[in-house]
C-alpha cells in the first residue's frame, strides 16, 4: 500500500486524485493533505480518507477543523504546506495540485523524504526546475508528470532514448480566445476568459490558457523535465485536444499519446506507475467520434505570452521566475476586475524587462525574486 | 557489421532496402539475395553490392547470370529461394519482402540459421503465423516487421507490457475505391484499382487495398505478430495515412505512430533496431500540412474482404491459408483481365466454403492446401 502526500486537495486536480484513490483503496492510504478555503470540503475529505494531517490555507479553518477531530494533526499558511510535504517518515508519493509558485518548497521537502513526485503545478518546476530535478535525481526520486501534455511526452518516452529525440510538440487547444483577433482581445471579460472549449479546470489554468501562458509555462516544464533544449520544444494548434502531446524520433518517425479530455487518465498513470490500470471510469476513445482532428501552426504575434515564455526560458536563470510570478498575479488582478485581459501580457512583458538575471539562481535568490516581483505589480495595480 | 539476405531484392520494398543499405555501408554488408524477373536491375545489384549469392526466379536468368559473374553462386526457382535463405552459416539479418505464400519456405530457414527476420511480407505470416512465430521463440529469433502499419504497432509496443493492451488499431486508407459504392466496383479497371491514393506500392498490394483484403491480411499478420486475439484488433478508415497505427491501453490511454507515407522508415527501423538513427532522405512530418486528419467507422458491407479475413483469421487453422490462396490467385487472374474486380471477393468466398478446415496444421498440410486452393481456382477461370 502507498502512501499519499496530497497538496491542493480541495481542487480541481486533488478532488480527481481522490475519485482515483476511492476506486483503489486496497492500494493506497491518504496520509497528509493540503487544502483551500473549502472547509466543508475538507471535512469531508478528512471523514471518508482519514489522514493523520491537514494543513488549511487560513489559521481561523484550521482551528475549526482541530476542534472537529482532536486527534488529528493540523497546520495552516506556508508553514502548513511544509509540514503537510515534510509529515511522517515514509516514502510514498507526494501529489503536488497547488496553484502558483507557493508549490515549490513543500516539493523540494518531500523529495528530501524521498517521497516521488506526482506534479501537477507546472508553476513549480517552471521556478525552480533546475533545482528540483538536481535534488530528484540526488534523492533517486522519480518525477512523474500529471498535466496532460506532459504525461503524454512521460507516456511516449518512457523506456526510450532521449538522445534519439528531435524534436517534441505539445498540443494547444488555444484556449477560451484562440478565434478572436487581437484587437477583439481588448474587450473581453472574465467570464469569457474562464469559457474553455474543452476543459473544466481550475480558474487559473483556464485564463492561462486563454492568454497561452499555460503553453508557455508547458514548454519551460517540458525543457526541465525532459532535459531537452527549447529549440527542440515546439508547440501546435489542435483545437479538439485529442493528441496531447508527440515525439519526432531523429529517423522522422513520431509517437504521439491520445485520449479523451478526462484528466483522471494521467492522474491515474502517475499513480500506479509503471503500470496501467484497468480504467473503469468512462469508454475509451473512438476517433471517428472526434474527426476530423485539426492542427495549425502556432502564432507567435497573435500570442505573445508564448513567445514570452520561449524567449523567458531561453535566457534561464530568474527569467522563468520572472515570467510566472508577473503572470500570477496579473491573473488574480484580472479574476478580481483590476485590469483588461490585454494587461496580462502587458504586466509580463515590463517585469521581464525590468529584472536583473543570474544564471543559476539559489533557491533563496528564486524565491525572493518571486516575491519582490509580486509585490512590486501588486503595489502598483491597486 | 550485420550481414544481409533480402529476398525480393529487385521489387518496390527491395529497392528502398538497397537505399538504405547504399547510406550505410559500414553497417551492412548484402550476403545474399533473391530477385525477381528484372534481369537488369539483379545485375545492377550485383555490381553496387557484391552479394556472394544470388537466386534469380527464372533458370535461364540464374545461367546468364552465371556467366556474367562466374565467381557468382547462383540459384533459381522455389529452390534458389530456399538456398538464398539458407546461405552461408552466419546469423544476421533476413528481410522478406517477397509478394505472397513463396515467403514461408524461407523464412523458416532463415529462422532455422537464427537470423532475425525482417518481414514486409504478410502473406508468410498470415498462412504460416503459428508456425513462424513459435519457431522463432524456439530459436531466439526477433520478428521485425516492416509493413508501415505493424512498424507502427511495434514501436508503440516495444518494451510495454502486451497485457496492458486494451485494443490495437490499424488505419486504412481505403485504396482506390475507397468513394466508391458497391454498384460501381462492377465496371472498374486494372488502370483503376493500380491508382493508390497515398502509397506507391508494387501490383499485388495495390489491389489488395483496394479490395481490402490488404487491411484483412493485416489484421491476421497482427494476431500473430502480437499475440493478439482479433478482439482486439480493430481497423479504421484514415484517409491521410499518417497515423499508421495505435494502441489504446487498458487505462484507456492511446498511444500512435505517425510518419509520412515513406517506407524508407520503417525499414531503416527495423535494420538498425534496437536503435534510431538519423533519416537524412527526406524532413519530417509536419502535421499542420496534413490537416485535417479524418477517421471513420470502417464498413464492413462495404469492405466484405476484411469482415471475411476476420472471419477466417478467428476460424484459424488452415482458413488463413484458403483467403491468401484464393486472393493470390484471384488478384493474378485480375490483373491478366480475366475476371472482373468484384469477382475476387467472390473467388475468396467461394472457396472459404469449400475448405475443410484443420485446428493446427503442419507446414506440410498448409503449403498443400496453399497449392491446392490455386490450383483449383486457376482451373475454373482459365
Amino acid at each position: 500500500m502507498k502512501k499519499v502526500y496530497l497538496m491542493g486537495a480541495t481542487g480541481s486536480i486533488g478532488s480527481q486524485v481522490l475519485e482515483i484513490l476511492r476506486s483503489k483503496k486496497k492500494d493506497f492510504r491518504l496520509v497528509s493533505i493540503a487544502c483551500g478555503e473549502n472547509v466543508d470540503k475538507a471535512v469531508s475529505i478528512i471523514k471518508e480518507f482519514n489522514p493523520k494531517f491537514v494543513a488549511m490555507k487560513q489559521e481561523k479553518d484550521a482551528k475549526w477543523i482541530q476542534d472537529l477531530f482532536p486527534s488529528l494533526q493540523v497546520g495552516f499558511g506556508d508553514e502548513g504546506l511544509i509540514q503537510a510535504a515534510d509529515f511522517g517518515t515514509c516514502k510514498g508519493l507526494f501529489i503536488n495540485s497547488l496553484v502558483g509558485s507557493i508549490g515549490l518548497r513543500p516539493t523540494i521537502k518531500a523529495i528530501e523524504r524521498s517521497r516521488d513526485i506526482l506534479i501537477a503545478n507546472k508553476e513549480t518546476l517552471v521556478v525552480g526546475g533546475e533545482i528540483v530535478t538536481r535534488l530528484a535525481k540526488e534523492n533517486n526520486v522519480k518525477l512523474l508528470p500529471i498535466d496532460s501534455e506532459h504525461s503524454a511526452l512521460f507516456q511516449i518516452l518512457d523506456g526510450k532514448d532521449i538522445s534519439e529525440v528531435k524534436k517534441i510538440t505539445i498540443t494547444a487547444s488555444g484556449g477560451a480566445f484562440r478565434d478572436k483577433t487581437r484587437e477583439e482581445l481588448a474587450s473581453v471579460t472574465i467570464d469569457d476568459a474562464l469559457k474553455h472549449p474543452n476543459w473544466t479546470m481550475g480558474k487559473k489554468i483556464t485564463i492561462d490558457s486563454a492568454t497561452m501562458v499555460n503553453k508557455g509555462l508547458e514548454v519551460i516544464e517540458a525543457h526541465f523535465l525532459f532535459g531537452l533544449p527549447y529549440e527542440k520544444i515546439e508547440t501546435i494548434l489542435h483545437r479538439q485536444s485529442i493528441i496531447h502531446s508527440m515525439v519526432e524520433f531523429k529517423d522522422n518517425s513520431v509517437l504521439a499519446q491520445l485520449g479523451k479530455s478526462d484528466m483522471r487518465i494521467p492522474i491515474q498513470y502517475a499513480l500506479t506507475y509503471p503500470k496501467r490500470e484497468t480504467y473503469d471510469l468512462d469508454v475509451g476513445l473512438s476517433l471517428s467520434h472526434h474527426s476530423p482532428l485539426t492542427f495549425e501552426a502556432m502564432d507567435m504575434i497573435r500570442f505573445p505570452c508564448l513567445k514570452m515564455a520561449y524567449d523567458a526560458g531561453m535566457a534561464g536563470g530568474l527569467m522563468p521566475t520572472v515570467y510566472n510570478a508577473s503572470n500570477e498575479v496579473a491573473v488574480e488582478l484580472f479574476l478580481a476586475n483590476k485590469i483588461k485581459f490585454c494587461q496580462i501580457e502587458e504586466i509580463i512583458s515590463e517585469a521581464l524587462q525590468t529584472v536583473k538575471n543570474i544564471v543559476h539562481p539559489s533557491l533563496d535568490q528564486i524565491l525572493e525574486t518571486d516575491q519582490i516581483t509580486k509585490t512590486r505589480i501588486l503595489r502598483n495595480y491597486t
